[in-house]
């Protein structure tokens, strides 16, 4: 059976070239990083490549790069360590359509937090975000570009905003985080032109494996490691590193190539119209203009989203409906809800998302067959 | 240059079946686990295959290991998510010798702690941990096998202390963690016979990469999970799971030959005797019986074990001075302190490690090395 692979979004294939980069890092150049001989000098300068490579892409200095295991580690130490460095108790602004891992790290906190609300398309209002900042307010996460519907919040107006803010408030120093793991394949991460002091991604959304994340956290930003040990990571994540996966993330990051955007855009724009074209009540979620190029996101009217994702795998194809990490339940997503989709449309909530691997046979074969599906199940056929 | 590796302590090169096992997780089955489509519970069977092979290989329940990103990881979860679990102030009792993990994650707990000592040999003395404890103990932490010096600690003994202990104090339940990283490839792991609660190790010590830990806790052991975000790990470590390499520790785990370290013991025993015997003002640390297989371990006068690694390493051998996490510190190691060896001797220190690849061979020219290089630096001839 001929597959095709449209849960991007979740995780993605491992480029072979990017294989290739690693590789030699298991069977011969498999030094301990931090040890003085040839072994570890060679490990040493594999890492710090890959660190100015990541550091060159986001406009940064490498040391500030840090190399942790995953998105979620490097949302966990942002958040983490910078709160535990202030002695009151700070206020974080965030939003209501975070990923789990901003969510749940934040509910921990001891912080007094605003969950910004967004409108029917997933957008917050940056209005909301002034008039939510307090003299407590240390700091403001806002993800670049939503993992269930692509959306892409205006992070460079809320960098302005809040660099504006310090100027005129030098005593109240705001820290502006953003969790870019869904944007850093398409969109422009110069950290400098956005105005974040910290921003996170993770290797499996862009063809390196799962296992490999990065923090690029501005100099003198205030943080406490949450990983206690050795010395690794200018002091900021003990532990041995992870040299092959540090060498495939500074690889996948070499390989960005941001106008492959524009043809999966495209790919991705003749799916949605055939979609909505072809099955009746059916809906696009989140912005119709700004969204990420990969994300195609839906909900369909009386029909779960977990069965057609059931469905079209029996059919060979891979979907989501929701996140990764909130599918299995048949509650609503945080995501449905905070853009307001009735119960009716948000179970039947689903996500196809591309990549530089799919082709156009893939997307009108997918079309067809979600067609077909959502048709059988609507009419008890399955 | 032919090299001589000889520094399988620090990290050990992947075993070519080990990456065979993996490969096909990076291009082929690369699914995110937490999908409920065929790519996701590929993903998901890969996981759980692996952590019932290591189940197996621990004598525990396959719900009882938590995979992680490193034994540093690992050790964080353990004493962390312990601790925080109590509302009071408890008291830990561990050791003097063990690995910066375990020290500088204890030392920021909200916890009292007693640091057992050791004797020349490195055992610490079960009678001093019986009188450590207070009604306020929670947690006994005692490494398996030192990393700088080899010495096994009596861990079983320990254990059956405490079980005793818990039979006749159940309203002061003492659970034991311990560090087996460097004891896993050699010693008997099972962890009902050593009455263990806690286990951390990682994979790159046992041709695995560098990158992946596990954590082996006991049903019903209070966890305060400290990565927040998915629900992954059964709730105690969120983030996307790093599928090859679960797979990979899983397949090093099958791979481990306890038979293995007799022939490695020999090498090693060959090894010690040489330089011994051919370098005036030599030491051996560490106690002579209760020890790895792999670690030999000197100390030697009026020389710079920093240097040792160095000239050591232009000659293409990887050794190592004290552990990866204190190389390139002047000040002699805390283990070097904790035995008691004299500073003319202790900033000589050198380790040795061998492995499964460790040849007659390379032990033999090795040994020659050494002796050649002390000579020489001894006499200002570098």
């Amino acid at each position: 059976m001929r597959t095709i692979y449209l849960d991007n979004a979740a995780t993605t294939r491992v480029d072979t070239d990017v294989v290739k980069a690693m590789s030699p890092y298991f069977t011969n150049n498999y030094g301990n990083a931090s040890e003085p001989h040839l072994w570890g000098i060679n490990a040493n300068e594999a890492i710090e490549n890959a660190r100015g490579t990541i550091a060159r892409h986001l406009n940064a200095h490498p040391d500030e790069i840090v190399f942790t295991s995953c998105a979620t580690e490097s949302i966990n130490l942002s958040h983490k360590g910078l709160i535990e460095s202030f002695n009151f108790q700070p206020h974080i602004i965030t939003t209501s359509i975070e990923h789990k891992a901003v969510i749940e790290t934040v509910k921990h906190l001891k912080a007094s937090v605003t969950y910004l609300s967004v409108d029917r398309d997933g957008l917050i209002s940056t209005k909301d975000l002034m008039e939510a900042i307090t003299p407590n307010t240390v700091l403001v996460s806002v993800m670049y570009a939503n993992n269930e519907i692509g959306t892409i919040e205006p992070i460079k107006e809320i960098g302005d905003i809040l660099r504006k803010h310090n100027e005129n408030h030098p005593d109240n120093r705001i820290y502006f985080h953003t969790d870019a793991t869904q944007a850093i394949q398409y969109l422009d991460c110069d950290v400098n032109y956005l105005g974040v002091d910290m921003l996170s991604f993770t290797g499996h959304k862009i063809h390196a494996p799962k296992g490999i994340g990065a923090l690029y956290i501005r100099k003198e930003t205030p943080l406490i490691r949450q990983q206690d040990g050795g010395g690794q990571e200018f002091g900021l994540r003990a532990g041995t590193e992870n040299v092959p996966y540090i060498v495939a993330l500074g690889k996948a990051v070499s390989m960005i190539n941001k106008s492959k955007g524009d043809s999966i855009t495209k790919l991705r724009n003749t799916l949605v119209e055939y979609v909505l074209d072809k099955v009746p009540d059916s809906r696009l979620t989140g912005h119709v203009g700004l969204r990420v190029p990969h994300i195609a996101s839906f909900t369909f009217k009386n029909v779960r989203g977990e069965d057609v994702v059931v469905a079209l795998s029996e059919r060979g194809i891979a979907s989501a409906s929701g996140s990764a990490c909130t599918s299995g339940s048949i509650e609503s997503s945080h995501v449905m809800k905070a853009i307001g989709a009735p119960d009716d449309w948000s179970a039947g909530q689903l996500r196809l998302s591309l990549s530089k691997y799919t082709t156009k046979s893939d997307v009108s074969n997918a079309g067809k067959e979600l067609v077909s599906v959502i048709e059988k199940l609507r009419t008890g056929m399955f």
